[in-house]
């Protein structure tokens, strides 16, 4: 399967990503790329991630984002699931039998998680989910979603089977960017499922399955945003390098040569941040976390800068419909808000910068 | 008529400005704002035009970008029209009865407009026009085109009725921003018309009669840069300051209020330039075309980082499909490029600075 | 008197401003611009006070900062004095007869002032005042302090004459910048001064008397900062048209014009902003105080980038000593320092913008 | 020995490297740390050269400014020099019994070296060097020169001894930065030297010798500016966490961590560059110098905003004489200019970048 072959423009323009491509996706085995062998997966590393979701990424967001929320599930249950829980449902998201929703966002939680109204009632071997997702990742066609919610006051996080009776999908449609993403707004509405489906204990909700879970997904989005921003330095130089005016390639201004040079900086260093926190993470380093916050956020703003410059660059022909780069700038800005927005990242890095400075180590 | 009541997501959305909207803005007089009372317009002054595309800009780029269109090809007749093609043309333009088309990009001649293939061919009282146009606003609605070509290889502008013969134009959709601006590819094949649609001499195509039409458009894109960059702001505080996460407005992080301020101060910035440009205008000051680039390139910037800034403070609410900060993200993206790149500005301010300089007078 | 006659590298490099520089400028009438007439001044508007800032601001940040701490003082007196007060002080201030020192900043109260631990104590007709002030401008050579302390618990301004026994001033020497400044560190060690030296009543000391004499130390700041610009904007144009190498001006180089361009439009748009805050000030607008912090914040920034930029294109000769550009990047610096942070200003900003919507008022 | 106890900060003051540091920087072999062992040095590799250059860079920009200097000339000799000449010149300078000088800069050649004036002039077995050279690192203690001009017409390199009749140095005070760096302007009044001393052949001089001696020299630049750029990340955190205002930290404060974090991600990602480049080197991959040069420009613009940033978060203590970022804030400016200025810089990476896309090769 060769991301090179998409039809990424066609995709973004109808707001839909074809049942055959996310089958094919599945059957790449790319769904299960970091889940251990012995579960179904193939086993590679962070650093083998990485570059699949950057060569993804510089073609499509939405097939990137497909890996990402598949991965953010699958991390979570990997790390807190039961021996039972992790046979149950690993096999299945690795293979892509399953497709994972991650359900964390409520209108009135979007950087502050710990703030959602979604409730769970326990009744004997039964828990009732009643609450209100929103711009949920391939939401409309996810089977399992995993939900955060409250059981008794604690935060918690659940497995939700889509067929389950009072799951409703409202797809979402001509957002700004991801447009193939099968976004949808997801409703609870007394749900019943089995108690075995809780994973991790209450009160593990937030800081521990959902924290891995957007750990693993700031992880494939910041390789994806390098991609993006490479490949929007690819489309600027070479379409500076062909395009003449004047007489001359576009090429020969130096303007246009300054502009390139700094996406080209901009692009190498997030990709050198990706592959620093990738390196973290295969170490199993006690610093990985804070190197995937880094490295998202510089990946994110590079792929934002990179693609403002690169349909600058392009002009009219960075504006048509058709435009990777067009694309990748509506993209990108969504990048810079999700798992993470730029601000919470920011917060997030001085954080653990400072926590040197305070137990009085030095740098 | 009041622009608040403008359905701009909508249009946006559709891709179309309603014929109602285009009539209802005539008969309100706007697209005759500035020109001359005696020719039928309103004879209100740079200031008052500017303010006028300032409140339209907060709404609706397209709309805004009506006016600008009608602007350029009326401030090119009324500057170098004969008393006859004056009297003939301005009174249709004031009133809306003709709409006017700016037919000067070409495929090969994006910033480098000396290098247009459209070729003029005199015989005896006729001129004959051949050649394709591209990315004309209001292209697929335009009666009269101000189109830029050669004759006898001197740039020369001629006024082409948009119901000759061989005149066809070719709708773009789905570009990534100004979606209800109806815009078009036009082609030129063969068309004939008298020798009186020859406006100004040849060879006062470009450095004359294109130069006046690029200097109003400027002006017109810079006010409703102004605006939308305003708007952001607007939206951003109003959101930021209603929505409570954790028990807390938004607007109570400093990092939101860092935001604010800055997308405030280059708001404020950017109108003040363009007040400043307004005044020279009004003043009929030899700098004042100067001073109207520095006002589009400084305004089209504050919106384009306005927006940005918005769509991220206003998170999944900027990205949602009737988001006014979501549509000024992409329209501003194509005010950078057009009616000059921000490139092309540059180099245009720089060239007028260092004119004092290379005569040896000090600043 | 001619600024452009100021040996201010000199000044700089020997961190002293000779007397007779400060004797002329007291001639010239400068340190009681506006001053009211009545009260021996100049009684000039706002906008001429702003002018000449610009002015002195663009040859020597130092002689601009004497010009700021006397407008400082003398503002509170004229605001907040009785009239017996006003009548003994201000006419000394105006002619330079005294010279003002204003002495808020303590080692633990930066921007925090309300943490000043300078302590007042009333004893019938005697106050006693004992603290350390830091970082005053013009401190080795005040011959009156308007001193913020605690009276009673209560935040408090009085005046303290330079020569009470227990006034004490050790001078800075090799700091950042405005090294002519003559700053000094200045001590109270149980100076006794009588009541009627009380400024306003106990109480009024920071956020009357103090927010006075910040909001004209701001407003005079803006304007330096905005010569400070329009100076290096000055000096690079000149350069860069004039130096050649490999046969072409440097200004032949499009990446040398743009960054001038950029310079041109940073210092244009500071410019205009502190025309419009003088404008506010001269209306007394209630406006006026947002006006003015955000015209310093911009002026302060355009400053620091234009004077980084500038020695940039002047190379070697911008890092030589007697650059002016060399300079301004050190000096402007500090502009972003004092008188509000930029980060206390862009808080300051966005509490005034968002004042509007916490009302319900829109833009 | 151990930077750790440089008195950077005075040196800086007084202008002057003491010649025991200089004497101690030999003994610890730090001269010759990538000079092969059989030359005499310690034979390193780059990436141990680099961390040396990051290490002594953190403390002090004159000292490391020494290792450059020594390195760029040692770096030519080593590459272009006959089996005589690095026999007869590297070991002295592994040692520092000889002290190099790159003399290539002229009052009318500063990035267009190829416009030098300095003669070479030939007469049997002597040769004779006329010509001045400006801002030489280290000139006034140098023993050897390596001269840029030209011979016949053809630019060429020549040793020139220090103590040669007719060599002048003129020490340079006062410079905005690097101020302990032994600067001077270089006389060379009909210098005569033995034609042994020509180093590579007439027609090497610019595009072989000097160029292997600048990407030398901007491969420790590069890791100086990291380590620069560190320093201030720590400087700022420490002062930000225990610095209390208000009863608060100051790192408390959004805006604070804010500007923490955007240093370390930058820093972070400039260190990322240089690894990638001495891994380049290490490895002789052909793409070595272009990341060298995208190591040395994001270096030093990181180093630039990291110092501008930590002045601002330490205040009046960033600005007091002996604050290490007050004094990075001017030697990080030098940086940007030296070794290839940012623009210079900016339009070797794009160049290097367009060759793909010329050559029809993809990225």
């Amino acid at each position: 399967m060769d991301p090179g072959e998409f039809d990424a423009a066609g995709w973004d323009e109808r707001g839909v990503l074809p049942v055959e491509v996310r089958e094919a996706v599945a059957r790449a085995g790319w769904l299960g790329t970091d889940i251990p062998v012995d579960h179904g997966g193939k086993g590679h590393s962070q650093r083998e991630l990485g570059e699949l979701c950057a060569e993804i990424g510089a073609v499509c967001g939405s097939v990137r984002a497909l890996l990402t929320v598949q991965g953010m599930v699958s991390a979570a249950i990997a790390r807190w699931g039961t021996a039972a829980q992790r046979a149950a449902w690993l096999p299945a998201l690795a293979t892509g039998d399953r497709l994972a929703g991650f359900a964390a966002t409520e209108t009135g939680a979007g950087t502050e998680l710990s703030a959602v109204d979604t409730r769970f009632e326990r009744d004997g071997g039964v828990l009732t989910v009643t609450g209100g997702k929103r711009w949920i990742t391939f939401g409309q066609e996810a089977t399992v979603f995993l939900v955060l919610g409250k059981l008794e006051g604690k935060l918690t996080t659940v497995l939700v089977e889509a067929d389950r009776a009072g799951v409703t999908t409202e797809p979402v449609r001509g957002q700004l960017g991801l447009r193939a993403a099968m976004i949808a707004h997801v409703g609870f509405d007394g749900v019943r499922v089995p108690a075995e489906n809780l994973l991790a204990p209450p009160g593990f909700g937030l800081s521990q399955v959902v924290t891995t879970a957007l750990d693993h997904g700031r992880f494939t989005v910041a390789w994806g945003c390098a991609g993006m921003a490479a490949a929007c330095v690819d489309d600027a130089a070479g379409h500076t390098a062909r395009r003449r005016q004047g007489g001359v390639p576009l090429a020969a201004h130096e303007l246009v040569r300054s502009m390139l040079a700094r996406m080209a900086v901009d692009a190498t260093a997030a990709r050198q941040l990706c592959v620093a926190a990738a390196d973290a993470r295969d170490a199993k380093e006690p610093g990985a976390i804070a190197a995937t916050v880094m490295a998202k956020y510089a990946a994110a703003r590079a792929a934002a800068s990179a693609s403002q410059d690169a349909v600058q660059l392009l002009g009219s022909a960075g504006c048509a419909p058709d435009s990777r780069a067009g694309r990748f700038f509506r993209d990108a800005k969504v990048m810079q808000i999700i798992e993470g927005s730029d601000q919470v990242s920011e917060l997030h890095i001085a954080d653990h910068l400072l926590r040197r400075y305070r137990t009085g180590e030095s740098a």
